[in-house]
């Protein structure tokens, strides 16, 4: 995802602007990770980036605005669905997906932290949901593909099939606390398909 | 927990160690509901339960102290398990109980701010981790009795069930933003109650 920004050769097109853009976008995503929303301060994340003051204040206006533009940019820049061949094998990567990006360092506490901002901000909370949209929109497909092999009745309803992959995830992230792993991960996706199967998503 | 709260038979209930406590935990809930886990500030919560600063102090210790008293009072306070004689209504209960909560005013920013402070608060995710379970433990008798009637087969995993109907909710509540009202409820608890139904939970 972000780390595509600071990685030689793979900075993003758009010359000047597009690299201002990459360098404060990624000194957000690291004052969100050492201090949470609290920490987004556009002086500081300016002089981190080392970009005029001016510059940030104009372009972004606020912290809420920075973290929302943050979170375009996640979306943008989100890994692409993987396609089995079966419903399981789809969802299985969906979940794998999902419990590595949350269990990663860097990136389990900017979850946490964008999530956290959205609770009391309802800018990032649009900025939060836009996010989800875009990535169930992405792997949606993959149900609808199941449908027409069969795999599911037609009327499931392809986006709440990816819902519940993601909901026990960011449950045991966000409040249960029990184990994220790539088993879970498994389990989590065999269970969905196997509902998905029986009809339990039709709508 | 180390607090003299929880020590068996140092709280006569009603009495004055009780109502201190219960002024306290109060205030916290304020707090928190006010300002999020920042504005849990002992000795303005020792104000505004017109307790002494040094009860407060001696007692909690630290705003992390006093914030897992209160959500094992929360925990201890939480509402007993409705007995509807169907796995579906059982679920349909416990989803509508939890999206109630969830939407409540006080108690959805309440659940926000423990939640928040979580993230960052190892003392206050293992409070948080000890309220689910003890909510899941509460709850996972009904898929038992499921299986003694036949709705669903041995070898169910009962907790897991619950946290199927709770996850969808609270990555509504957190993360996606999508509608959280009684129609979701009932929609969640169907399709768990269908997917236990066919052995989706049988680990």
């Amino acid at each position: 995802m972000t780390d595509a920004a600071s990685a030689p050769g793979t900075v993003r097109p758009g010359g000047r602007t597009a690299r201002i853009r990459a360098a404060v976008l990624r000194a957000a995503e690291d004052a969100l990770i050492e201090c949470g929303f609290a920490g987004v301060d556009l002086a500081e994340i300016a002089r981190r980036a080392e970009v005029g003051k001016t510059t940030v204040y104009r372009r972004w206006g606020t912290p809420q605005g920075l973290v929302a533009d943050l979170l375009a940019d996640m979306a943008e820049q989100s890994v692409r669905r993987t396609e089995t061949g079966s419903l399981d094998g789809d969802l299985r990567a969906n979940a794998r997906l999902v419990v590595s990006t949350l269990t990663d360092p860097r990136q389990g506490v900017l979850f946490k932290a964008v999530i956290c901002a959205a609770t009391t901000d309802e800018r990032t909370a649009q900025a939060l949901h836009r996010f989800y949209a875009t990535r169930i929109a992405e792997w949606a497909p993959c149900v609808d593909q199941a449908v027409q092999r069969g795999e599911a009745p037609h009327g499931t309803d392809a986006a709440e099939v990816i819902r519940a992959v993601s909901a026990p995830l960011y449950y045991r992230f966000l409040v249960s606390g029990d184990p994220l792993d790539a088993t879970v991960a498994d389990q989590v996706a065999r269970t969905t398909a196997r509902a998905a199967g029986t009809g339990a998503y039709v709508r």
